[in-house]
């Protein structure tokens, strides 16, 4: 067998998860060693073996070879629902990654992975597996199919799925429609919050959430968490995360996030999912309004968590923060300097297996996650699973993601802030000065940006269980934007050529009250937009950028790629990179949505001095296209300044406004963002 | 076509309700004219009716008939659930009632309802096809199936269906295992009100309760829903519901439920139902802890109720009591009297269209239910539906349901004991003494009942859509006792033969706290064994008579009955009745469950004087072995006394204990529920 065939089987397993080996899977007929087969289907086994080879399908013949201890991993059950801020759960995983990364070759792996198939948790699984493929070098090349497909129940409205299936069983494949999700299914207007759903429940969002832990797993060991200045990064792109919503919210006239920091109050958000688990078959609980956060005792899931122990976490953080050090676990001092802090303070907070001391400093971020999902049934009296914001992959629909992030940004701001304050000099590039920006949409006045509606369609039928083949799609509405381009007028009065990084922010041009910003209120408001070299000869440059060329964001093909379509040739480059760019802001939302009217922003862009950016390393074959939230594959995070550069500390005195705090090399332009609500049928 | 053939067509179409009419149902496939065609479908026409004939199913050509205008009934939408508690559900549910009873003939019927079906949403079809099959004279002999088979989802932890599905799919026919049902899944004992969960959660129960309110329709006109003393059996059915579950409770070590009459306060019961409705494709919602009820405003259903609304419809219906009458729509008084009194009453509290007073008493009983239903969302920002206590499929799994029910019999009781006191004289029966009565098990002591764990199977793939064909059983537990005999001696002192009606009644012997009972605390939680007619020659007569005789249950096998096994023949008697007949306690929960060291409860039997009970009417083909809880179809009530006689009343002047209460035609048994903690296979 090839490898590239083994490699192809691997995929096929992501086919229809919750179905037993022994159905087709991709055109796959997997024939497992006898032993292989679970207890509950041994009294079939004759009758479904007699089956192979009556359709069409691809034999697969698996080798008999030692099986794996699965004994602690089947803790979990088949039918819970799985998630990586559940301890236990984490460690699970860690265990069955390592079994996935020890074995010998890809054709030893796809029978242990064909052995564990039918018995691991469908979700433990496809996620175990997943950061094995990803992490193992025999395996980085393969295509991992994107998580909407495997898992789409985790993405859609409930009502698609009975839906889908009767379009998949009445309608014959050529004359089936599209099932429609409507914009508005978990709320009407009248809720406030809901005014931000399209963006909250986004799939892109969502996707590139889930994409961004698989990249940078909690536990797991070195090989899967080690990574360059992966706290700080977690710190950033969170920080991102809520810039960018409160960027949306205020587009849609509601006032920024308020931090959730009264842990002993109600709450007075509510968010009832409308999803339903298709692996636990269980409803996606709600959280009605005005619930509070409880201690926690889940003796199945081996929780136990107080509000006390919290605020003991984050008194110790911020006292770690006032202190200037942590403690590690050894009782020695680790000073959180200008350089590593914010690293460290990121892995304690968030927290992995790289914080320095989880005793002490606990596991803030997480389990504040898993007491918002538990607060339904805080003693688990009532056997109810998490809500969503107890799952990467759903956390991002519910409002109280943002009130916890802005409470988990402020810590780090509260850091930021102590930190030694960029002088005039520091933040200058000698020779260097902008002297205009503009942006230009097609057909749009300078300085517009123009947002619309967008139907898109994704083939579900790959995660619905016992059905016919044949495809089904599923039609959602989403925020979209026209390409534009910046063309940056940039004078080089130095000696000779000089290299520069071009950063682009934007923020709303005033507070939610129409007043103006004070710098050290904008600054934590803007959002990247994109980062680029630039080279500059002497003299006047004009710089284009298209929008589409952004740091920050993956195409729209890549964020909802189907497998069946745009196959890299095996073995090229752009094969090997494809897990990895699977993580990246979706590039449909990397403009907000602004207003019929047009919102009034500030468009900042700057030139750092590259030999203060540069980073050595060689990057060819590396995906660094969305390398601004998500690093870089396997190297260095490409840009040396402390991440959110130069919007990361307090401004220096007299810089109280964004207009003071300019350098030379520093240009700013008032834009608007129009929005048309208009709906654009699919491409296709 | 003969008219045995249309009922058969008829009843294929409580086949997977939710699938459109060109799809094969019960092996009939249906060829509908080509307007009955939706337009969703009308593109895929051709194909589908090239499909006809490929099966072996008997095709059935339904004649074209002028189509009935479903505009108002079609603004229930297709995937909304349905509530009869909810006014406009009842109107339009009235509406298509009456669309299917001035159907010409059944032939016409079928053409209707074929056309109905793909239009109007599921749940409604159903329950107005149901109402109208049982009260046309033509098609009142048709079997309708059990709702179980339905729509399995209101009766089904939700996860039953994911996994039924795979077995269907996977496992062949002969090899099926049935899906089993773990009796904890919506709570653990952490949470004492699960103590009960295994009586509120029975299936038969449930079935019981859908039976009663499909037999008695609040709405639809007199035809349908003026029934001899319905008011009043409204009132006694659901008392006797309360006591039962009182009775329940105390055997599980809990104190009476608590009426719910604070308003306005946190209701600290939690329900989690774990049921997906299959109609709306959504999850029922649950009810956390300490939610308060609040206005209503969901405009999607045309609901606009305060609580204070409630309040001032409690306190005229408590004023009617304490006047003695009430106002009827045109100004006049009706005197709430001891005969008809409790009939009115009970039309005011449920209310049916029968209330003398909508608009001054409103709808209690209904909107308390509605507005506990949407307790979650109560202004419906958040677009949910109602939770269970909304549908009465499903209100009796949740613990509010009684806490809502001991008030609402708590305004029954405040009337009841307005009357008039039975004297010692019209109590007793000159001439007839009991003297003894004991209770055989078995193999058990005298004066013992005998309770287990017993397992059962149901076949679920009527209701499960879009599979292939074939059954799949589901296997519940539940309680269930060991059949029993009363033995009862009565002497007979009087000249000649005399008749009298044997009323056996239950309670526990003592208060929750082991304290003796006063005899006005005891009479409310007195349960309905029995209620017989005897024949007394003189002298001494010893009367047998077997627990499965109970005039309040119907046979286990009724409950669930299979329609493809024991159908009664074509035109029988026994099939004319089968349908009302559905309507009854189920049999394996006649006894409460005990305790292993045996509870203590006290047995009564009285026999009245068959003169002052006797109804005149001919029972000759009725269905009336449940008419305790059910009455007689078609026909009187059977008994003249007031529902519940003789604890209906506050006792006379010194029988402030049930001793002191008792007359010569009375007497009380100690004896003890022994509750065994096995589980019995099930029986096929």
């Amino acid at each position: 067998m090839s490898n590239t065939a083994v490699l192809n089987d691997l995929v096929a397993l992501y086919d229809r998860p919750t179905e037993p080996m022994f159905r087709v899977k991709a055109k796959k007929s997997f024939k497992v060693p006898k032993e292989y087969v679970t207890d509950r289907f041994k009294n079939v086994a004759v009758e479904i073996s007699n089956r192979f080879g009556e359709d069409d399908s691809e034999t697969v013949t698996i080798d008999s070879v030692p099986l794996p201890d699965l004994a602690d991993i089947l803790t979990l059950g088949r039918e819970e629902n799985f998630s990586l801020f559940i301890p236990k759960h984490r460690n699970l995983s860690a265990k069955l990654i390592n079994i996935f990364l020890q074995a010998e070759n890809p054709k030893h792996l796809l029978s242990i992975a064909c052995y564990a198939h039918d018995r691991v948790n469908p979700y433990l699984f496809i996620y175990a597996l997943s950061v094995a493929l990803i992490h193992r070098k025999d395996t980085k090349s393969l295509k991992i199919p994107n998580q909407i497909q495997t898992f789409p129940d985790k993405y859609f409205d409930s009502q698609v799925f009975s839906q889908g299936k009767e379009e998949m069983t009445v309608v014959p494949q050529g004359l089936r429609r599209p099932i429609e999700i409507p914009r508005d299914y978990t709320a009407s207007d009248l809720e406030e919050e809901h005014r931000v759903a399209y963006w909250r429940e986004d799939l892109g969002i969502n996707l590139h959430h889930w994409h961004w832990h698989l990249v940078y797993p909690t536990d797991g060991g070195e090989i899967v968490t080690k990574k360059d200045r992966r706290g700080e990064l977690f710190y950033y792109s969170h920080q991102q995360i809520v810039a960018r919503y409160n960027f949306e919210r205020f587009c849609n006239a509601l006032k920024r996030v308020e931090r959730l920091t009264d842990w002993q109050g109600p709450i007075k958000e509510a968010y009832f999912p409308k999803l339903d688990s298709l692996v636990a078959k269980r409803a996606y609980p709600a959280r009605v309004q005005d619930m509070t956060m409880q201690d926690l005792d889940i003796p199945g899931q081996n929780i136990k968590v107080d509000v006390d122990d919290m605020i003991r976490w984050r008194d110790r953080i911020y006292r770690a923060i006032a202190d200037g050090f942590i403690t590690a676990t050894n009782g020695s001092k680790m000073n959180l300097d200008d350089v590593t802090g914010i690293d460290i303070l990121g892995n304690i907070m968030e927290s992995s297996e790289l914080s320095p001391n989880r005793q002490l400093y606990g596991n803030l971020h997480g389990f504040g996650h898993l007491m918002l999902s538990y607060i339904h049934d805080p003693r688990s009296h009532h056997l109810e699973p998490f809500g969503v914001i107890g799952d990467f992959t759903t956390a991002m629909r519910d409002p109280i993601f943002y009130r916890w992030h802005a409470f988990v940004d402020d810590v780090f701001q509260q850091f930021n802030g102590s930190l030694p304050r960029y002088t005039a000099e520091q933040l200058d590039y000698a020779g260097v000065q902008i002297t205009d920006v503009n942006i230009k949409t097609p057909n749009a006045p300078d300085n517009e940006f123009r947002t619309f509606w967008q139907q898109s369609d994704v083939d579900m039928s790959r995660g619905v269980d016992f059905q016919d083949p044949g495809s089904v799609f599923v039609r959602f509405t989403h925020l979209n934007h026209e390409p534009f381009s910046y063309n940056i007028t940039v004078n080089n009065t130095g000696n000779g050529v000089q290299e520069g990084t071009c950063r682009i922010f934007l923020a709303p041009a005033t507070d939610e009250r129409g007043n103006p910003w004070l710098f050290n209120n904008q600054r934590v408001m803007f959002v990247e937009m994109d980062r680029f070299k630039v080279t500059l000869r002497q003299g006047q440059n004009t710089i284009t950028r298209n929008s589409t060329q952004s740091s920050v964001t993956i195409p729209f093909e890549r964020t909802f790629r189907d497998l069946d379509t745009n196959r890299p040739a095996e073995g090229s480059e752009e094969l090997d990179i494809f897990n990895f760019c699977g993580c990246g802001w979706p590039h449909h939302l990397l403009v907000p949505k602004g207003t019929p009217d047009g919102f009034k922003a500030q468009l900042f862009v700057m030139i750092s001095n590259y030999a203060d950016d540069k980073v050595e390393q060689d990057l060819s074959g590396s995906c660094n296209d969305a390398e601004s939230y998500c690093g870089v594959r396997g190297g260095k995070y490409p840009d040396k300044r402390p991440m959110g550069y130069p919007f990361n500390r307090v401004a220096r005195q007299g810089a109280d406004t964004l207009q003071r705090f300019l350098t030379g090399n520093m240009i700013v332009q008032n834009c608007r963002i129009v929005h048309s609500d208009r709906t654009v049928r699919p491409r296709s």
